[in-house]
């Protein structure tokens, strides 16, 4: 990471540069597809946000740089813009193809963060118009992350877990707006937790369901560890019980 | 800790943000409180500390915005700036009431770091008056973290931890200037350690008492964990042993 | 380290500082020696590097600063630096001599980092001359890092493990230009591990040795940790067999 922000430097020192996250786990593109979705809306338009879990760097996964409506993104295409995409399309896409732009026309195999995406990402906040990086592609053609989706009946919603953040509060695929104005309740494995407004409202050390500051239903303990007291993670199911149902 | 950037970039990009730390345990006031306090006098005076370790987000606590003679603090009012303010009095104090400086007029009611503290404190640095973000309050009538003081005899300074930094280091509450200039030793639980200048006083892997860079009196290992070799954590009680008690 | 960046910007708030890494294993003088020696050809050329692993601090070890190709280092005389000056030699030596340049003239005994190093550096990023900030010392007279050369015959080269990096990975002391245009494997205990181009040449799970974005021979696990599966760290020993002695 240091390395580069040293080669955005080497390309323009008065670009700023603002750290998302170092806490994606190694190669989990999942963590890494949501931290991105849940961050661009807070930061200025025309952000160049770089990106970097890529387990594939080396093989045939194409580099990217895309153009949406609050920016770029930069980085290997492995679904880790999906989720940034499927809220605010993609207008156009380009294949990191022109050397020229690169750090080094040889890059390392293992490396492309600092070979290719930082650099080209330093050239876009530059002002080099997309077009230039690299040679113009299907927006459609990008892989898409595949992730189970919520499931909804009258009375309930069937979802899973897609992410465990650092206070270890377990965030569902559930939008909160599904529970907006109702009462609700979660059934995960023999706990049947209440939704609440937020953590304060439960005891210190007790269990929550709440819509979290990202908008996604999620598991909590005011003051604990929701993971570690649940023994649940990323893909495991949770159901949301809705209104009537719920006997409090 | 990344979106609260953005936020801030979006507000004013032309605004300098430096991290203090991201190591303070989750929900742990008291080190939060530590590490401000130690931390303040060597920023630039007129600096907005924004500082956010926030357990009772969402509940009744009040956020607040403090100046004082180095700068402002922006937080919520649970103790956590109650080190720094112990030094150095507030001026005035505001809560945060008026939502025209928040980043939204409906803030999570999980991430006011986020929604109302990275808001405000980017809008002071930007030259906004502090009687603008807020309603003016009594600084008397702040939340103070309650933390045991050191009591002291003609012979002795009976003192708690108060911090583990990162090296497993032990820091007492106990001041050095109460050690300066005289023969001193510390009596932990069946330890008697000698109070010296610095680690390298002390042979690797050997037990030392010093006055820190933070001018609190410490426990630590040359080279080593002392948290790990004494089993010791915040809270717990220690004893310096002054001058002519002390048989070398 | 926020209150290094502190110090620098209230000497001068207009410096860009750009974080390396956090996650030198306390004391590793040898992890902080490998890192930047990897890193600062990626910096702009005039970069101050400040580097504080700093086992000694307190003690008679030396203070300096260097002069040499790329900018400038500032830090603790305890071969932290030798990396980079085995690449690109010191033109320059200077000993911190001269408490003008200093945070203050009576620095802590335990975190020079803060009270001279970060100082001095935003001094001399600032445009102090060099000479100014102490005495001029000879480069020949800088502590090295004693660390084991790889040993070389027709057919192998005998290494050690330099570094274990944030993936698992095992770096080995030997330059990939060793084994570049040749057939090569890697034997440790047991094993016997191909020398690959990249982690995608292998299945998921599976060994690979490869050469890395550093340019040192490298032992990683596709997706996965060498190093919790080889039960291998700093210091141990590696062979690469090369060309017709590889049967594959």
């Amino acid at each position: 990471m240091g390395v580069m922000k040293g080669v955005i430097a080497q390309i323009n020192s008065a670009l700023t540069v603002i750290d998302l996250t170092h806490q994606i786990p190694p190669q989990n593109v999942a963590a890494g597809r949501f931290c991105l979705l849940n961050a661009y809306p807070y930061f200025p338009v025309e952000t160049v946000h770089i990106a970097v879990v890529d387990p594939g760097v080396g093989s045939s996964r194409r580099a990217i740089a895309v153009k949406f409506a609050a920016g770029f993104l930069v980085g290997p295409d492995n679904g880790l813009f999906s989720g940034v995409l499927s809220q605010s399309p993609a207008q156009a896409v380009v294949e990191l193809t022109n050397p020229n732009y690169w750090r080094t026309p040889q890059p390392s195999t293992t490396f492309h963060g600092r070979d290719i995406f930082a650099a080209v990402g330093a050239y876009l906040a530059s002002g080099v118009p997309l077009e230039q990086v690299g040679q113009a592609i299907e927006p459609t053609s990008l892989v898409q992350l595949s992730f189970p989706e919520y499931s909804l009946t009258d009375t309930s919603v069937l979802g899973h877990i897609q992410y465990v953040d650092y206070f270890g509060n377990l965030i569902t695929n559930i939008p909160g707006t599904l529970v907006q104005g109702k009462s609700w309740l979660i059934e995960v494995g023999e706990f049947r937790i209440l939704g609440e407004q937020t953590y304060s409202d439960r005891l210190i050390g007790n269990l929550i369901a709440l819509v979290g500051s990202h908008g996604w239903i999620e598991i909590g303990v005011n003051r604990g560890n929701a993971q570690s007291q649940l023994h649940l993670s990323e893909g495991d199911t949770v159901q949301v019980i809705l209104d009537s149902a719920v006997s409090r």
